[in-house]
C-alpha cells in the first residue's frame, strides 16, 4: 500500500496509524502547493482534488479523505482495536470525533496557513478555532479528571490520531495554546507513543 | 427517534433520508443561533456543540455530525440501498463523498451566512467554494454524459442527500450558479424526489 503524504500535513494521522498497526505503507511525497510528486509528475492525476492524504491499495484503487482512510487502515487490523467494529456504538463515537475534527477543527486551520491571506480572514478563522478548541479542552479535561487518557474509554484510537494531527499544528499556525493546558498535555501524551515519534521522524519533523 | 433540526439547515439531509426510508422521525426544532428549543429550553444540554442535526435514538442516545447520522439512518434499512454495506468498496466511495461535502463544501458556506462578516472573509470563502464547486460540476457533468444520474453508479444514496443539501443553499448564500449548469440540473433532479419535496414542505421551505 502507498500513502501519498506531505510532511506534517493531515497525512500524518494515517501515517502514524500505519506504524501503530505495523502495516507496510510506502510513503510517496506529494506537494499540496505545486501539485507535483518528487519526480515532477502530476499529483492531480493521482488525486484530482489535489489533496493529501491518498491511500493506494495494492490493487491500485485509491481512497481519499483522512477520516475514510483512517477507517480503512483500522479495519485491516480489527484486533488492534484502533476502531470498534461496525455496528458498535463505540464506532459511532469514533466517527463523530473524526467528523468533528475534520469539519470544525481541520478546516479552520486552512486560512492560517495561506500565505498572504488578509488579516480579517485570519482573525475570523482564529476566533472560530478558539471557540472549538475551548470546547475540546473541556472534553479532554473532563477525561483527565476521570483518569481516561484518550478520547474514547476503549483506548487510543484513530480519533486520537486525527485530533493529535491537527492540534500539532498550533505552534506553526501561531495558535496560542496557553488557554489549553489539557490539550497541551494530551498532545505530549500522543507524541510519546513510539509509533507517533517514528512517524514524525520519518517525515523529518521536530520531536 | 427524534431529529433536532433547523429549517433548511444541514439537518435537511437526514430529514429527507428519514422520509426516503419511511422512518418515523419526530422533528424537534432547535435554533442554531439562540441555542434554544421552541419551548425556550437549552439546546446546549442536548448537544454541547450547539449544532443541528442531532439524532436521538429510542434509548435516548444521541448521535451528532451529519455524515455519521446519515450512516446510522441508512444502516437501519440496508434493503433500501441508500448506502452499501460495511466492507464494500461502494460504501467507501459514499463515505468519501460525505467527507468531501462536509469538509470542503459545507464548511465553506459558513461565512456566507454570518451576518456582519467582513467582505474580505466573505470573498475568501466564495473563492474557496467556487474552486470546489467547479470540481463537483465536472464530476456531475461526467456522470450525466455516462447516463448516471447520481453520485454513485449504484443509485441515489446518502451522499446525494448531503450534496443536494449544501448545493440547495446557493441562492440564499448568494452563490451565482450560472457556471454550474450540471449542478443546477442535479439539484432539480434530487428535489423532484417525492421524499425530498415532502421534507422541504415539512420544514416550510419553498419548492
Ligand atoms: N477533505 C480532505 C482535506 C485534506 C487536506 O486539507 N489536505 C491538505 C493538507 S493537510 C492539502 O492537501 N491541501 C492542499 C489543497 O487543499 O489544495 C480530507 O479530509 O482528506
Ligand atoms: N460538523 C457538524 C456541522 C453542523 C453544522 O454546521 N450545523 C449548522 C447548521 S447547518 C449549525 O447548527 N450551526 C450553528 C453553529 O455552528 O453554532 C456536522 O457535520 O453535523
Amino acid at each position: 500500500m502507498k500513502l501519498y503524504y506531505s510532511p506534517g500535513a493531515c497525512s500524518l494521522a494515517p501515517h502514524l496509524i500505519g506504524l501503530e498497526l505495523g502495516l507496510a505503507l510506502e510513503l510517496v511525497f506529494a506537494s499540496p502547493r505545486s501539485k507535483k510528486l518528487k519526480d515532477g509528475s502530476d499529483f492531480l492525476a493521482i488525486n484530482p482534488k489535489g489533496q493529501v492524504p491518498v491511500l493506494e491499495l495494492d490493487d491500485g484503487e485509491r481512497i481519499t479523505e483522512v477520516a475514510v482512510i483512517l477507517q480503512v487502515l483500522a479495519d485491516l487490523s480489527p484486533g488492534a482495536s484502533l476502531l470498534a467494529p461496525h455496528g458498535e456504538r463505540a464506532r459511532l463515537r469514533a466517527l463523530e470525533w473524526l467528523s468533528f475534527t475534520a469539519t470544525e477543527l481541520h478546516k479552520s486551520y486552512g486560512p492560517l496557513f495561506k500565505p498572504g491571506i488578509d488579516p480579517a480572514t485570519q482573525a475570523y478563522a482564529r476566533s472560530l478555532l478558539a471557540g472549538k478548541l475551548a470546547w475540546v479542552e473541556g472534553e479532554i479535561a473532563r477525561r483527565d479528571a476521570a483518569g481516561q487518557p484518550w478520547l474514547l474509554p476503549q483506548g487510543f484510537s484513530v480519533a486520537d490520531a486525527y485530533l493529535y494531527n491537527v492540534l500539532s499544528w498550533n505552534p506553526m499556525a501561531g495558535v496560542d495554546d496557553q488557554p489549553y493546558p489539557a490539550l497541551r498535555a494530551y498532545v505530549a501524551r500522543v507524541q510519546a507513543r513510539p509509533a507517533v515519534g517514528a512517524a514524525r521522524r520519518a517525515e523529518g519533523l521536530k520531536d
